[in-house]
């Protein structure tokens, strides 16, 4: 499909894959097979044996290894074949399967799907507040979506439609859609923010004020980095604008694409207030993932069957105030798959 | 789709569509939206706002105006866009969405969906008997068929198949397969009409006419006008050739194309008996939907499953006696369409 | 579809058409119906009305012929048109169904879909085995599989998956993956034979044996002939290699392609013990059926998926010590195709 090939998607959250799980999830429309060594660190093989094509998380594990369903062809990590119960074991140098990078990073699987050789770790984003987050302060949740991803980072980077689309959790009183948010974008990432006061404050954070039914300060930031991974701050105060002082809540919004027409949502939430709450962390996170699902998921694929299979830009949109953050997202994904598929151009020449 | 676009379509029965309602129907490959305005009059408008492409239908009411679900639009009856929460409230220009001529006329609702500067009224056919019909003595009937509407023109235009289909309501012993029925053919529309004598006359009649095991007068006339509504006079009368002294059902067989593989299907009943009775004219109508649904429906949704969407002609169809009707009807048709083409080819080479 | 069409495939087993069905089974794309004629003797005609493409298999029985639900053709065995009850009776030239020639042979129907001058029923594979079989002894079955029929023969003909996929039934306990079978090629057909011995014996045969838990020689023989027929030998002795004086079970595994994506599966099994057990007969039928759906069908519709839809040569497959012989039968089905063609070309040139 097309897309951003050379970066770090989310394969899954670290604790979907288990010590014996076979995993497996389609990621750019390619079968992934994902399962832990013996001492914990996870791998990432295309989930089809080079023999028949039988998907191997169908198989079964024989230690570090997988083994096919089919004909018990046995494959380690790096997808060598290390055993055939055929003939005289000869392994045939087609036997091979692919596999990719894959590194575990705050509490998450990062799955390179391009050039292997590009796949540096330092470029999977850097989320240094994810590195040291309280057990009781931080949830990680999946949804599987019906729809194109970039639908969804147009959804977290205009966040207009909060005025419009949701209930009183996320209740902003159309203090957002009046602004003509200031975007920063510094070629690398495309950042949003809106600055309001609302009266009573947004019913996240009301109850956890001093003065709930009183006027507070309120904020929210978006940073989009490619290809679709945002990271939120929203946060409340009273008293004062020293955003420092209030409640803060920090939201990762990162999507990997399925296929040209659904997504794998993942959701990492941190706070600053409540951290030692295993109860309130849970609640938390349930709110934020039912409210997606109830509010944003069914509106999102009403517009991808809308759109019918039509390209966004032929559709000819009107565009409003706060259109320049995710238009700009938009516009450097273009140009980053573009500059993929021309160095991919190049190398099959040179070669 | 390929269909004829400057005509008038049934999109709705007028009570499908009450005062609050947000009403959606595909028409054409098109999504619309209907609603009335506080003075009842209908209005249509393309069910896809042109910011993010929700559809309108999801959102809600305010006044006469349609307000987006997504980022709260608003657009009035003629598609022009009367409000925007963004910004300093500027609305783009491309913020409009495209409305379609509506006209409700005999209890429905007729919608142009090609260009609307040749949307003229005066182009909906005309059935004055739906003009003055007693509320007893008419009924408006839906079906939502999985068939392409050509296919069910040819089931209504030749109507032999009924000798052979249908059950004891609608018997007629085998009289119209053999005769070749008289067509008329005014360019404009198709009329073909069978005559014949049966004992004991049709179920529809016979329990109504003096003599319900004695011989009677009987005919059928199914006029078609382009692109696909068919008007049916069926009459029996014992005693006499004088049709008009008999009972008379009149039946209105109006099709709006879905898609190149759905259909819907609006019907419209009146007849010259039993006129008062707003019991028999339910019943009447519940078994005309119930005889179409249980015996017309699941042949020619097979015959479209058959067909494979190969184009008819392709398949080189053996014709019989009764088929000068249908094919002209095809004919005719293929014919407005091309012209339709041909027109807007030209428009398009001038501009 | 592509597919050998100049050959005898099974259309049916012969007790799925009793005296008064109007069988029908849609075999390479192509809608197929299947009736008796008074006298026993099956027929196969294109199940599509040529006047408006009603599939005739919806009409009913007249003597020997079938009449179209639609309009009331009635065509005899051959595909003649030999009734219209329409105008005066006149039959139009085109009025005609294609007929299929069609055998009983062996309890099974076998039809011919491509060039009927060619249809001679010698060209049925021999299975001199199934002409005086004790009913007690045979059993035949259907499975409808959603795989293409390549993947099928993949499966039978490479046994060494027995040693991994398969229960205690059909265990191999890993004897047959270590062997480079012999493969015998005579351009009709691919013979692939295994031989090994076993303690305790496979499931299927231990508890039949003298000592069900002692070792016991055994073997297993596939043999292919196109396109898709193969017939199985599988058998145990003990005490002697003398295969002859020990249980042997015979089983031929023929299929009949759907359309690209599923294939018509027909069992035929025999065996030289317990022959006279209608009630071992119906178990040993059933135990393979519901073998091959809980352990082949999954992972056959799974490769399948995996394949999406891919050429199998494309996806560049690692071969194994079973392999030659369904890579021979892959390439001989293939040349077959490609000779019929060149066959059709030349013919078409011709005229």
């Amino acid at each position: 499909m097309k897309a951003l090939h050379d970066t770090w998607y989310v394969a899954a959250i670290a604790t979907e894959v288990d010590a014996t799980a076979m995993f497996h999830r389609r990621i750019l429309d390619t079968s992934v097979l994902i399962y832990r060594k013996g001492d914990g660190s996870p791998a990432a093989l295309h989930d089809r044996c080079p023999h028949r094509f039988a998907p191997l998380h169908l198989g079964k594990r024989v230690g570090d290894e997988v083994q096919c369903p089919y004909h018990a062809l046995r494959f380690d990590a790096s997808g060598r074949c290390t055993h055939s119960p055929h003939g005289d074991g000869t392994v045939p140098a087609r036997a091979c399967v692919r596999s990719f990078p894959l590194v575990e990073r705050y509490g998450l699987l990062w799955i390179w799907m391009g050039d292997a050789s590009r796949a540096a770790p330092e470029l999977i984003p850097h989320y240094p507040l994810l590195d040291h987050a309280l057990p009781t302060a931080v949830g990680h949740g999946y949804m599987h979506m019906g729809a194109h991803y970039e639908l969804i980072v147009d959804n977290v980077m205009d966040l207009s439609h909060v005025d419009h689309v949701h209930g009183p959790l996320l209740n902003t009183a159309g203090h957002l859609s009046k602004q003509k948010p200031p975007v920063r974008d510094d070629g690398n990432s495309v950042l949003v923010r809106w600055e309001w006061q609302q009266q009573p404050p947004m019913g996240l954070f009301a109850p956890l004020l001093q003065d709930p039914s009183g006027p507070a300060e309120q904020f929210v930031q978006v940073q989009w980095t490619a290809p679709s991974n945002m990271f939120l701050t929203v946060g409340a105060v009273q008293g004062s604008r020293d955003y420092e002082q209030g409640l803060i809540s920090w939201d990762f919004h990162l999507l990997t694409p399925e296929s040209e027409t659904s997504t794998h949502y993942y959701f990492v939430s941190l706070r600053n207030f409540m951290v030692e709450s295993a109860e309130f962390n849970a609640m938390k996170l349930k709110n934020m993932i039912d409210t997606f699902k109830a509010e944003d998921e069914p509106l999102i694929a009403a517009v991808q069957a809308e759109m019918g299979g039509a390209d966004f830009w032929s559709l000819k949109p009107a565009l409003l105030s706060s259109d320049p953050a995710p238009v700009k997202a938009r516009r450097r994904l273009a140009a980053l798959i573009e500059a993929e598929a021309a160095r991919r151009s190049q190398a099959l020449v040179a070669a």
